[in-house]
């Protein structure tokens, strides 16, 4: 993997032996977004099939649910992670033959997920790519390209395609506190590409709405429920602004995102610890004994999304129906 | 003055001997907070009366006209800066007598406007106390405390007038990027008051808002017009969340913030230098080569506004007349 934290400084790769390693880096954001996420777990579970495929099938299977139980607690909110360790379970368990067998299957299933996240990647940036007009300014929240997937990206897909496709489109990118994956990552990626950014704090996104420099928002996902799309903090925020000015807002994931069989909608968000808040460069820039309230994530209505760029094309909320098979 | 950008490491005082000292400092943002900006333009003019005071009056309005024009180009969005500015001119042109009766008038006016400013904030104080009630937690945005002010607070001040009544109140302070005044200034004068708060992202307000952890939101501002507030940038995000989620939203303010005979309601926006956002504790975290848009302030359209706090009393948007003496 790359070492996502240690980005834009150093561009290192970073190898695990074992699947705890891998919830360690899920933990710790040396890996994130939620694509990358759940390819990332699943090649975590085939880290811990491989390594007990000597054993007896019943023994294997139970050294994977070992495995898949660390590595579900590693984050709450992405749901890609519980949709990738629930896939490859299901297929370790209808696997047939012995241990080695087994652990072939689960190696494959985990590739297939990695596979097929690159090819809905594209796909959506092919049906988002339609939205784009030529000379558009895209306004996105924290990372969504090749570092948040596991190739091209959710959110950042259609801005590539189009770019790829001759339309003049620009970016506006959000620092997205308290992690600034917009600052260090989606900059990073777009000075690659040669595709225009301009950096915003998270806070001007509403005043860069109202004076109607963004004619199109794009953001990715953690979970989408029937009621809400869980996203990076401070989505909620640009939702109402866009909506508030009629600038479109559009959710760009795969279909491994969508966790519409939950009937609650309920969404567990991740409050994480209050350093990534109190302390910036490893300096501490906030006064000593003042508590933090630090969720990772917040809820935008579904109302509030003009349409879900999905692999299979463009949905809006009320045809959910249309990823029912999911 | 404080100054306010070794906070809250430092607590140092700094003087100043002429008004260019002065224009420099709230450039710099060594003092800010719209009514402090407006007092210390004025001591800026006391400084530049009393250094001319031996002059014949016409050569000392000259000179006054200059350090004038010096000290409106040091920040150009808060309207205290010019009221203030044009109230002590004002007088400066109505006094009789020779250069040191005049000097004496502008000295005096630039008092008088600095102690108007302390009677408002407790009268703001006094006034947006009622709307407060036990146990409610307030958002605020930005510093609006004795930093901001000349003392006492804008929004600060009836979350201390609620507390020093005995109510139990309860804040949530929004770290402000990119300069951090949420997190470096309103934390440090809540601790020192001993009120309880909160820190988040900005990007978490619209969470804190949909879940139910806010009662009232409360700011300050920079500027108000007939149709919009100027306020620090991310003030139109909370106040879009808290009118979608039904929790009132205020803004407190003394009149010299009011600037009501502006037809147009133009307010120019300051844009700030792309380091405040790139660097941050001297470290640069954003890649070379990434272009900055740093709105210092956004406009709030007046309709988002529950109430205007001021020392006047609680005036709703559609009552601006009640300020038209303003």
């Amino acid at each position: 993997m790359i070492d996502q934290t240690q980005l834009p400084y150093h561009f290192t790769y970073v190898n695990f032996k074992n699947y705890r390693q891998v919830a360690t880096a899920i933990k710790g954001m040396v890996v994130r977004g939620a694509p990358a996420i759940g390819a990332a777990a699943a090649m975590g579970l085939a880290l811990a099939a491989n390594a007990n495929r000597k054993k007896p099938k019943a023994r294997l299977l139970q050294e994977l649910e070992i495995a898949a139980g660390v590595l579900r607690l590693s984050r709450p909110t992405a749901w890609n992670l519980f949709w990738a360790i629930d896939r490859v379970m299901r297929r370790a368990k209808e696997a047939s033959g012995d241990g080695t067998e087994v652990a072939a299957a689960v190696v494959e299933e985990a590739m297939k997920i990695a596979e097929e996240e690159v090819a809905a990647s594209h796909s959506i940036g092919e049906a988002g790519a339609r939205l784009i007009e030529d000379g558009d300014q895209v306004l996105t929240h924290c990372n969504t390209g090749t570092l948040a997937t596991v190739s091209y990206g959710t959110a950042l897909a259609p801005i590539r395609t189009a770019a790829a496709q001759g339309k003049k489109v620009k970016v506006i990118a959000t620092e997205t506190r308290p992690r600034l994956q917009g600052a260090k990552l989606t900059t990073y990626e777009l000075l690659h590409d040669g595709i225009p950014v301009t950096l915003i704090v998270d806070g001007a996104a509403g005043y860069a709405l109202k004076t109607g420099m963004v004619q199109k928002v794009i953001v990715g996902a953690d979970r989408i429920t029937k009621k809400y799309v869980a996203n990076k903090v401070g989505t909620y925020l640009i939702a109402l602004a866009a909506n508030a000015n009629n600038v479109p807002f559009y959710v760009a994931a795969p279909s491994s995102t969508f966790d519409l069989r939950n009937e609650s909608s309920d969404v567990k968000i991740e409050e994480r610890n209050a350093q990534e808040i109190t302390h910036i460069a490893g300096k501490r820039i906030v006064p000593r004994g003042v508590p933090v309230f630090n969720p990772a994530f917040d809820l935008t209505p579904v109302e509030l999304v003009q349409g879900f760029i999905t692999e299979r094309g463009v949905i809006v909320p009320d045809r959910f129906d249309a990823m029912s098979l999911l």
